[in-house]
């Protein structure tokens, strides 16, 4: 068990976590926003942060500081927590992301890691490398080497009780960055990044962005804190928390608001096309878009942070009641909506099924049915591999419904949809107690085809006989030749 | 076009409508929801549903009023608007609610209406027979001639410039509900509540209550102002609206308060369940629910109740925002994963889909493909009506991609799942320049193969070639036998 993250609640790779960090004397819990602070520039003040949006850590850039010599001098003299005026934890990043803007940055990672203690940093960066998506293998091995020997270095600095970052890099090339979870694992650091993915989020490649996820996972393992570096945005967060990211830290809610933009779960609105607001929070009721149009600049901008910010942290409170509740897949399933590229997220999250299956709880609330989408669960997976457990009789009647005559057989089984079939001991247990719509759909059908299939080539020698209703030919085309076919719609 | 009512908006069955209600000197913008006041209970006061809610229209019950002595001096004396102490519009009940649970009321459509109109109703409702889901045929039919009975009363009776209902019976038989709809209006009244759906929303008859709704409108014509009567729930709103519904009246709000029961937009929760407020407004901001929990009984009430109304006006707001927007479908597929039975309303609604496109826009925002219901929208089926008006050149190449060869043919027109094939001239417009996942899926796929068999019947003689990448066989089954077919996957 990993010292500083103890994990309390999960619901298939997303979990409820607790950061311990010792120099701020405080816990954090996750999954966890940490608003970006400009030290320049302050839309919405530290303080104002934690005591009315309940924020328990920040970010904020180092490197900047470090350059500024004012900044520097007060961040030396007051420390960070003064300087900021915020009572939680403060993770400060290093200068990587001016390093991949500019190409390159006057500090090392010593220097960095040294100053980052000195003004009081309780979660600290080393100067990775972000390599960009779709660069050539080679090249994405070679910068991770970099990074790798970074990290290397800021295991060995006397860094005391402040916790480092290990950031996970490795480009658009799944294995390099399950190779690189695999090496900040190993190191002693405490907090691991996914890095250099804010690129495909502007590109809205969701797919591929839960694939660089699922293989920082693969390397990571299951007990490490990540976070998803440069993640903003609370359309995806549910997406992102089921592959397994704990921490976002969000520079949106005040960049957009500079842009008159709104940001909503659905996506984001420029505050000009909208004729009502979308959103219950306090700015949203106290006035109309036009209203909030008419505002001075400042007071405008500063209003429109305040709704980001509201929307944002109401969705992190969201997902974590999803994770305790069981049904944070069920909330994916409607935030897969708000684009189709936020649906190739989600089919691409269920690519991984097999690897959330290894956290995903064995007994949860109740699982919805919700689109074709939900066939591919990691339930369903684990319904079909504890198919191959059961004993099965000689003759065994499979059927939907109880209204097939069942004499003559040694046992009957329902089979439902999407999961396929079950004994009837297990009729009470998760995840069969689902619920499911009234007018299935193919998806379904075929997932509960191939839950039949499963059993019927686990025993072989078995008499099987599936007493279906009207399923279509090319879903029973899923079921071995040696299984007789009653269709009840026939019967009745 | 009707006088008190005017449509602003449209999206799929849904509008921005304004109500004019010349008793109270006021237009309601709708949808709109009615709080529903009990005149007894005051959980939260007419006064701040207006000032902190926005509410434009409220309603009340008549008949308790007229039951209760003091009540109905009080009201006759004052009127409605001071006893109440609200400065918009109201409607009033009549008691056929009390007379569907207890089998009689003493009052008769005559008296109740000539009291509603003393007390200063701006929108009165005879006394109905809200008959129960699922009776027979002929018990529907003969409550339903009562009703129309008392309809024709209301509108021989002296009203004034107040506004009278004209409630829509039948139970769950939809050529009832149609006629009711056609005999409603064709009467002079005024706004058009579909009744009695109250005990299929109770039992997530989600899909039933589609039907209704459906039948309903066809009878009662495209600028009828209807309202779902007893609907409060925001999670099924969307698709309310989007069925072609302009009023809701929520008593829920108080009701579930009063049971400790959460109402968000993915269902209710209870809230001895909720370890965090997944919300964004200044109930759910203010307080954990632990800490709501520790309050006195009638303050946690009132904040519940508070909430509620939040969420159910923002849930208004957000479907107005689409509308205006043309992204309402967008909404509902969201909304459709709040529950199996709520996807079970979504796929009835697409049963409707050819009476949705009569009144869609023709150009909207951007279509969004974001499930396989998506390929069932009245975009693709207008778009399939739109193929037989094309004039098609002899030899034709249709191809998903343009790396498909196109020399010696015609023309080529591309083919883009879920809508089919389109010459290059349609190529910028709606809803060919749809945003759709890199991941197709086979119902895409499926409706594609349905547009090329649409354009190839209705031009037999032309000579069509389609270029397909990888479809599966099922789906090449539906092109018709004289297509010559290439799969791009071949040729690479």
């Amino acid at each position: 068990m990993r010292e500083s993250f103890e994990i309390r609640d999960i619901d298939a790779g997303g979990r409820i976590g607790e950061l311990t960090v010792p120099r701020a004397g405080t816990t954090v819990e996750t999954p966890a926003l940490l608003p970006v602070i400009n030290p320049n520039l302050d839309t919405i003040s530290p303080r104002r942060l934690a005591d009315e949006f309940g924020a328990e850590i920040l970010i904020t850039n180092s490197y900047i500081i470090h350059g500024d010599d004012d900044l520097r001098e007060r961040a030396r003299e007051q420390g960070l927590h003064d300087l900021l005026d915020f009572p939680g934890a403060i993770m400060t990043d290093s200068g990587s992301f001016q390093l991949s803007e500019y190409g390159s940055i006057d500090v090392t990672t010593e220097e960095i890691l040294a100053f980052q203690r000195e003004i009081g940093s309780d979660i600290a960066t080393p100067v990775d490398i972000p390599t960009p998506p779709d660069v050539s293998y080679d090249r994405a091995a070679s910068d991770l080497e970099t990074t790798q020997d970074r990290l290397e270095i800021a295991e060995g600095a006397d860094t005391g009780e402040m916790l480092v970052s290990a950031p996970v890099q490795g480009s658009t090339h799944p294995d390099l960055r399950e190779r690189a979870g695999h090496h900040a694992e190993e190191t002693d650091l405490d907090v691991f990044p996914v890095g250099a993915v804010v690129p495909l989020m502007n590109d809205y490649r969701y797919d591929d962005m839960i694939d660089v996820v699922a293989a920082a996972k693969r390397g990571l393992g299951a007990d490490a804190p990540v976070h998803l570096f440069g993640a903003g945005h609370p359309m995806m967060f549910a997406l992102a928390v089921a592959a397994g990211c704990d921490l976002f830290d969000s520079a949106a809610y005040a960049l957009y608001a500079r842009d008159d933009r709104y940001l909503t779960v659905r996506g984001t609105r420029h505050l000009a096309d909208l004729d009502y607001f979308p959103c219950s929070c306090a700015v949203c009721t106290d006035r109309s878009p036009s209203e909030l149009r008419a505002l001075p600049d400042d007071e405008r901008e500063s209003e429109l942070a305040a709704h980001n910010l509201h929307v944002t942290f109401a969705e992190i409170r969201r997902i974590k009641q999803a994770i305790r509740a069981g049904n944070l897949l069920e909330l994916v399933e409607q935030r897969a909506r708000s684009h189709p590229a936020m649906l190739d997220g989600y089919r691409t999250l269920l690519d991984h099924a097999a690897q959330l299956e290894r956290s995903d709880p064995v007994s949860k609330g109740s699982f919805f049915y919700t689109s074709h989408e939900s066939a591919r669960r990691p339930e369903v997976l684990r319904h079909h591999r504890r198919l191959d457990r059961l004993s099965v009789p000689d003759s065994l009647l499979l059927t939907v419904d109880r209204s097939a005559p069942d004499a003559g057989y040694d046992d009957a089984w329902r089979v439902q949809p999407p999961f396929g079939p079950f004994p009837r001991a297990l009729s009470k247990t998760y995840p069969l107690t689902a619920e499911t719509p009234e007018r299935t759909d193919r998806a379904a059908l075929e997932a509960a085809a191939d839950g039949v299939a499963r059993l019927v080539e686990t025993n072989p020698d078995a008499g099987v006989t599936l007493a279906h209703r009207d399923w279509p030919a090319d879903v029973l085309a899923r079921i071995p030749d040696g299984v007789a076919l009653v269709d009840l719609a026939d019967e009745a």
